[in-house]
């Protein structure tokens, strides 16, 4: 049989969530590679191998089922929400472009998922209804600097953003400091989601005006997302939506 | 029966981008309502009243789907790819928050889609790797001057950008600047993607160096990706595979 890898997105927890062409992928696989946590997600069955492995080895993994493809296999690589956000369709490119020439004849698709950060706007309302950007808190493979540049000007343009790994164990400190940066440079009340796990038994969404959000307030499994200066909040017995108008003459 | 509102993205085109939670969501309505195309794309059948409407109407639309679910009845507004990013969703909560207070009671849910960047990354390979922005190119709602600081500000962030509704038949001079700003503004060789109609039979991606893009290639159903200025082009017998680098410092 031919050898195929399928890059594709599991969501952002529910089942649900998963379009039917990514379980298509899944049924047909011959081998399932990815990060433990969401290679948990995929039912094992006779004649799937699944090949979960740690964090921090994407280059790996991906050079993994390259060449599992390259032998035959049908190989679907999992990430959770959306593959070529901030997860494995980059590292996977990566590795085909340092690879052998050969792999570039190798059959790949993208499957996409809903990403994180759209999964938690639908749960808080449209927060990111206008114009936006979306920013990986994680300075392991950027610098400081550079995260604190894209944050000056993304709040200068006036983008609603959107934060992913907003705080690692290993470096609470990145966090604590573009809450600062954010608090000193809008200098106003405009909300901010914190949004854990959404759509899994753990969801837990907090809604607060941007004085009042705390480092402690997001963990590994939480995305972040800052309202724009116009981002409105409206209050409810249900809950608060916030959501950012359309218009921006309104 | 209690009324609710479910607002929902119906993915790219294809019916298999398309979740089990909003399958679910279609099966239980009892009344669908959205611009015609998209309506279209929900299959008629007894118990459910469709109200196609036109363009520029959204917050009648919203109003519309709001009473009806105030009235009892099971309300999907649709959109396509995510209800949430330059849809639906801010329009019905626009609504909500200016009319009548008994509203804010009603059971509204925003279910997510695969929006259109999403889908066209995929199909172009993983241009949104790193962090990126989205930007609607449509000036009916906000001043042509505001676009282009965004536009200035995204290029010095180096984000990649990712932009909604590039050129409309009625101001097609908008999209005509949008690349003089780029080309003069990033003055290099990156990558542009112009993908049309993914994941539908009128598909077609092309991907030019961003002196090489016109504005001729975009048409409504175009969604156009940046790249930032590390995004690669891996040249391939099968088509280019265009991403971003999970680092900034290799």
């Amino acid at each position: 049989m031919t050898g195929w890898v399928r890059i594709v997105g599991l969501g952002p927890g529910a089942q649900d969530m998963v379009t039917a062409q990514v379980q298509d992928a899944l049924a047909q696989a011959s081998d399932v590679i990815g990060y433990i946590p969401y290679v948990a997600r995929v039912a094992p069955r006779a004649g799937l191998t699944l090949h979960p492995s740690d964090n921090r080895v994407e280059l790996d993994r991906a050079r993994h089922a390259l060449a599992l493809a390259a032998q035959g296999r049908q190989v679907v690589v999992v990430s959770s929400g959306d593959p070529g956000v901030f997860a494995m369709a980059s590292a996977v490119f990566e590795a085909l472009e340092a690879g052998p020439e050969s792999w570039l004849a190798l059959d790949i698709e993208v499957q996409p998922g809903i990403t994180a950060m759209l999964a938690a706007a639908a749960r808080a309302g449209a927060p990111l209804g206008h114009d936006f950007c979306a920013i990986n808190l994680s300075d392991n493979l950027k610098p400081w600097s550079l995260i604190e540049k894209r944050l000056r000007l993304a709040v200068e343009a006036d983008f609603a953003m959107a934060f992913y790994n907003p705080r690692s164990r290993s470096r609470p400190e990145g966090f604590v400091r573009t809450l600062e940066i954010l608090q000193q440079a809008c200098n106003d009340e405009r909300p901010v989601i914190f949004a854990r796990a959404v759509s899994t038994p753990d969801e837990d969404i907090q809604v607060v005006p941007l004085p009042h959000a705390t480092p402690e307030m997001a963990d590994m499994r939480t995305v972040v997302i800052v309202g724009a200066s116009n981002t409105r909040v409206i209050p409810r017995a249900l809950g608060p939506i916030v959501y950012t108008p359309r218009s921006v003459l309104s």
